[in-house]
């Protein structure tokens, strides 16, 4: 066996045996195939497609690469939740105490942000203190002791995904179905899943730009999870505009925070309630999914939820007085409101557009050496199809310099889009796929 | 412009503007676009094609990425000669005197061999004394005082094609047209031809297997000619057993010799009257083909065409003696025939096997660093369609180890294949494109 034979096959549009996968994936990691023979394989698997058992055989192949994260010692259905990406997507920090406090064990494990969507683990670095770098055997036994745990990702996991993606993305290939399939099925294997709930997120803020291409990736990771033996359910979600009001680092969770202490915004308690009642289907806690959401807020309702993740946060040497009280979080030096100049209603607030004011203010990583500010970000005030008249405030800009304060108001007046007729609204949820 | 978008462009089966294929080859041989980019964008190319306007662009580019010859010094129109190559090609050591000898110039770069396909440069150095790396102002000038120059590649011709190349190579994608195309037409524009006269082989010996595969090749080259003012003629010729009897340097060069002394072997001599006629054409100087034709075959008979030949290589330091005597060079130390060990008629010689066998025996290179034994190859004494009877001489092997010399009379042996029923011969022409 060897790579030319490989790529020559899948240039001429055959099926790659397992074996074949499994070689190339092992001796790319080891440095022993070159990344342009890499890098012609990509492009032929992105023009010439793979099918279902190709696709999986690779996701297997890139999650045995490295370390696996082995859960079994917690003797509990592991459920994990995952997001394809979204501009104020604070759903773990708001899920996953959540459903902790219905009895779902959470051993999670998130990346760093980069690019205009955020990361969960930057997040909760926001908070003083709170360590997301502890060590695997402390991180299972936060679960064993407390019901949840949140982390970075310290072990090497999936590192040909890794290697892969870098790739993919310094050759344009980034945006193929099987691939992203692959690269995000591998994690959450190689994490230690045994079941996945997924939130697919749909449009300008998100990798799939419509439903039909959402409804291919999640069917496509459905079906590796078939094949590879992980349950697994995705929920298409709204990425067009941001998810709730708050973008930026200390933003969102002081967002989340409230969230689990009952004020919850329209569309992130809708993503929040749908993906934890099928996280505590797939764990086995209930299978009237229905019930699941209004357990979930009582939860919320009697402090449940809250207070676990008081407990999670200080178990992980978090500051929780930042919890009690969220205005002792650090605050922007400039605070300025961004007032409409025209009556109407909000046609459309493009998620993109404001994920890159976001990362223009310093809240997001353009290149992964990048330092982020914890304290800058934009609130809105407005969601689309909501009226407004001259004069109200269509959102706030917090800023750490007067430059970047100028450029981030003119662009969100200019990216919340006001028109004359009154708007429809989008459903948050636009379905499930299993 | 960035490479990003230019592979996205291809990958999208969008066409590439001039300034695109520009910009990649010059920032390739720079090396600041990286080979796995340029890996990407080969292969996104290999299968989803090049329009007529872009392989020229890309030809053109590659032409110009290194040193052009200029013979404008000469005032003479400039036809040059080129093969894709086969097993058993003398044709240009016959063809290239024979046309000085009528007074076309010719001022040739030939390359090394590679793989079962020897190489001009190669086959004449057979002849003790004869340098192939003179300079370019020697080179010159020994076109304008006798005529006729045949010498290695001393020049840094389109070194993006040479880049491109070894890319190809080891990325499976060698077998493009476009490619192919372009990579032959680079060269032959940057050697500077006027007009151009190729030899399109097809057969198992050749890259192109099939007509139908050698006509588009054909075809390619002619559109790449006319949109960058080279007019171009394609001789189609048969490739599926090799060129004359012998295969080998110091046999090929013998025959050669012998060809211009009168003895030609039919195929040989159909091959070089087809391109003759048409380099004479070209050049201005017989519009008449088949005139042209019968001219060369008096230049024959009456020694002009051997004689510019001894002329050209005393010019060149060669040891005429050689030319003179044949029997000089030296012989393998062992000469062995392979007898039929049937009656029947020869039904299949494939040229592709004949080459690795001479290639076995140390006439070739396997890598780039390889020496080349001289002395060592194979004659056939029967050719396709030929009557065989049990017991005679169907070829001879010449080597310099006994190990080789067994296993190359096995291999033979096995490689002329015998049947019961008499046996068609395809024609040597395959076809004429212009």
């Amino acid at each position: 066996m060897n790579i030319l034979e490989i790529i020559d096959k899948k240039k001429n549009k055959q099926e790659l045996a397992k074996e074949e996968i499994e070689f190339f994936i092992s001796a790319y990691v080891k440095e022993e195939i070159a990344d342009y023979q890499a890098a012609a394989l990509v492009m032929a698997i992105f023009l010439n497609g793979m099918t279902k058992e190709e696709t999986t055989n690779l996701t297997i192949a890139m999650a045995n690469s490295g370390e696996i994260l082995d859960l079994s010692k917690l003797n509990k259905t592991i459920v994990d939740k995952h997001s394809t990406g979204g501009v104020g997507d604070k759903v773990s920090i708001c899920l996953l105490p959540l459903v902790a406090s219905l009895g779902v064990p959470v051993a999670k494990m998130s990346g760093r942000g980069l690019g205009f969507t955020g990361g969960t683990v930057d997040k909760m670095q926001s908070i003083p203190g709170y360590k997301t770098d502890i060590d695997i055997h402390n991180f299972i036994e936060n679960v064993e002791n407390i019901g949840i745990s949140m982390i970075s990702q310290t072990l090497n996991l999936a590192p040909a995904d890794k290697k892969l993606y870098a790739l993919r993305d310094s050759i344009s290939c980034v945006e193929s179905i099987p691939l992203i399939a692959s690269s995000i099925m591998s994690k959450k294997i190689a994490s230690g899943a045994e079941k996945i709930v997924l939130d697919v997120t749909v449009g300008n803020g998100a990798f799939m730009k419509n439903i039909e291409d959402a409804k291919m990736l999640a069917n496509e990771m459905i079906e590796i999870g078939k094949l590879a033996n992980r349950e697994t359910v995705c929920i298409l979600t709204n990425m067009d505009e941001p998810l709730g009001y708050m973008v930026g680092n200390n933003l969102e969770v002081i967002e989340a925070i409230q969230f689990l202490k009952g004020s919850m915004p329209e569309d992130l308690k809708q993503v929040v309630l749908e993906l934890g009642s099928y996280m505590i289907k797939l764990a086995g806690l209930g299978n009237n999914l229905e019930e699941n959401k209004l357990r979930m807020l009582e939860k919320i309702n009697s402090g449940g939820a809250f207070n676990k993740f008081v407990e999670m946060v200080k178990n992980q040497d978090g500051d929780i007085s930042y919890l009690i009280d969220t205005n002792k979080f650090d605050k922007a030096q400039y605070i300025e409101e961004v007032i409409s100049t025209k009556d109407g209603y909000v046609q459309e607030i493009n998620a993109e557009n404001i994920g890159k004011i976001a990362c223009g203010l310093g809240a997001g990583r353009i290149r992964k050496e990048d330092i982020i500010d914890y304290s800058v970000g934009l609130k809105l005030c407005k969601k689309v199809s909501e009226k407004v008249t001259k004069g109200e405030t269509l959102g706030i800009v917090y800023a750490n310099d007067m430059k970047k304060l100028e450029i981030a108001k003119k662009q969100l007046l200019d990216t919340v889009v006001i028109c004359d007729k009154e708007v429809q609204r989008f459903p948050t949820i636009f379905g499930i796929c299993k």
